[in-house]
């Protein structure tokens, strides 16, 4: 059996005489490995010894492919780079045919890859191989384009509400879980990216719904390619504290989501609500330097609330 | 039925309308109703209009019954008064037929009554109606007791892995479960008291393990009788950031326990783990001055152990 923190727990806490795994690994905010060098048991870079961040934080802004104006890639991009944006985050679907399309549309531009939105079939936590195999031999793919194309990584979803049969909300398929993404992030950490959970609303999905959550499922799995990000729009559903939120993910946290948080509409469509000034506080705690991208729908003018929206969140980042 | 958010947030988030139900309470830090009036939308206190804190954080130290030597109550009381001990922590098991002795004990000394653990029978998550009844019947007795001793409240584990059959891991059971200590905290309240969510790490309850977990179903129930809390024991296998966890708590944090980090005894007595500063941290940014209680074993000899613990806490909230 591989000594990793997850089987450590299992015997540990059962009462068993508890051996030493990596001080640091156990406790205080999530560990990355330079931390668990230097011993930091229990305290957050950021909290116990006078703030320390891995690198300065800064606010890069991405956007979907639905969410700036224009016929092409080429015309989203002319767009988007008027606007600073210089992330790009396609869907998964088919992303292996358009590896070229894409790098050709970006060539020369300041704008890159930023994550991979799903598009995987099946579900890994269905109770049938076959669904998971799926899921399994569509998500290898998507992650080698992903590679490809220098992304930061692929977002899964473990299972949405609807996708049933599931495996029960148990510690065994906690634990199932882990191994099957212990595979999908060797090969995602072979291909030089990563697979990032997404917690979700309850109303989309019940099984992960907190970054804490997912960030205790990345810690557990200890995997250079298993990483978690949070979105602000299921956020205002599940957290209390999107601060708390984002420095529970810690270094896991690998990308962001952002949407108004009443109709997850354009940042700033939704007014008074759309303040994301807490969760941009603790991106900077954590010297955050990924992406923040617009996952969202549009109410009023693109033309005109777009532009706003990435000056909204620019504001608050100064703010913050 | 009531129009409460967790009904809110299952017909909102279906894709019907949204109905306007107080703005700060979707989204951002755990928001009390001063945050909601002042239409703190997204933002925590803490961290999106410069660092408010309801009150001065301070570390009071709480004890539970078999912390402190002595043979009685009075002897256990004085050896707290001398180290500076402010909280005693009984259980809750006949905690009825001891108020006077408890009372008693306690007058004229600056002790009182932190929280009250457990003692409940039965399990509010069981399958078999007669098993939640007597959780229910039974909590209630504790909680009027509490509620005579000035206590802040009642912890409480919804189900122990051991405790079987339990309801499955649903959202239907998690609404119950809401539903359940909706009818509790009216009781809590009315006696002036709360009930407090306690999660426990995978080993002793796969039902609720994270912090912030709790805290998100207390802002659902949104029951001033309704509270929750974190243990550095259970934490230190659950959390990723203790920070993280005690600000997703935010105001509904109403008791911390503390335990050496490895071997859950006096802290201190694992070495480098124990350290407790990025979580006193997170206490100091939340203006925390409720208890934070030893629930923990010894391994030394404990007139050794003891002082030295409350000297070693007492020394990381001053560098937190």
């Amino acid at each position: 059996m591989v000594l990793n923190r997850r089987n450590f727990l299992k015997t540990g806490l059962s009462g068993a005489a508890v051996a030493s795994i990596g001080g640091a690994a156990l406790m205080g905010c999530a560990p990355g490995s330079k931390k668990e060098a230097e011993g930091k048991a229990g305290g957050c870079c950021q909290a116990g010894e006078g703030g320390c961040q891995h690198s300065a934080a800064a606010l890069n802004i991405s956007f979907q492919e639905g969410t700036a104006p224009g016929e092409n890639l080429n015309e989203k991009f002319d767009y988007m780079e008027k606007l600073g944006v210089v992330g790009f985050e396609p869907g998964g679907r088919g992303l292996a045919g358009r590896v070229d399309e894409i790098k050709q549309a970006l060539d020369g531009r300041t704008i890159k890859v930023s994550a991979i939105c799903a598009g995987f079939d099946g579900f890994i936590l269905s109770t049938d191989e076959a669904v998971r195999k799926r899921c399994m031999d569509s998500m290898k793919e998507i992650i080698a384009a992903a590679g490809e194309l220098g992304s930061v990584g692929v977002i899964i979803v473990p299972a949405f509400n609807g996708q049933k049969p599931a495996l029960p909300h148990t510690q065994e398929t906690r634990d199932f879980l882990c191994e099957q993404f212990t595979e999908m992030g060797n090969f995602a950490a072979e291909h030089g990216t990563t697979v990032i959970f997404e917690p979700l609303n309850r109303g989309e999905a019940f099984y992960l719904r907190q970054v804490a959550d997912a960030a205790s499922i990345c810690r557990d799995i200890n995997n250079p390619g298993v990483r978690c990000m949070g979105d602000f729009w299921h956020m205002t559903a599940e957290e209390t504290c999107d601060m708390g939120a984002f420095l529970s993910a810690g270094e896991y946290l690998q990308h962001v989501h952002v949407a108004s948080r009443r109709r997850r509409s354009m940042p700033g469509e939704d007014g008074e609500a759309d303040c994301y000034v807490a969760g941009f506080k603790g991106l900077k705690m954590l010297g955050y330097n990924k992406y923040v991208s617009f996952e969202c729908g549009c109410q009023g003018d693109r033309n005109v609330v777009l532009p706003a929206a990435v000056e909204l969140l620019r504001k608050q980042w100064e703010k913050a």
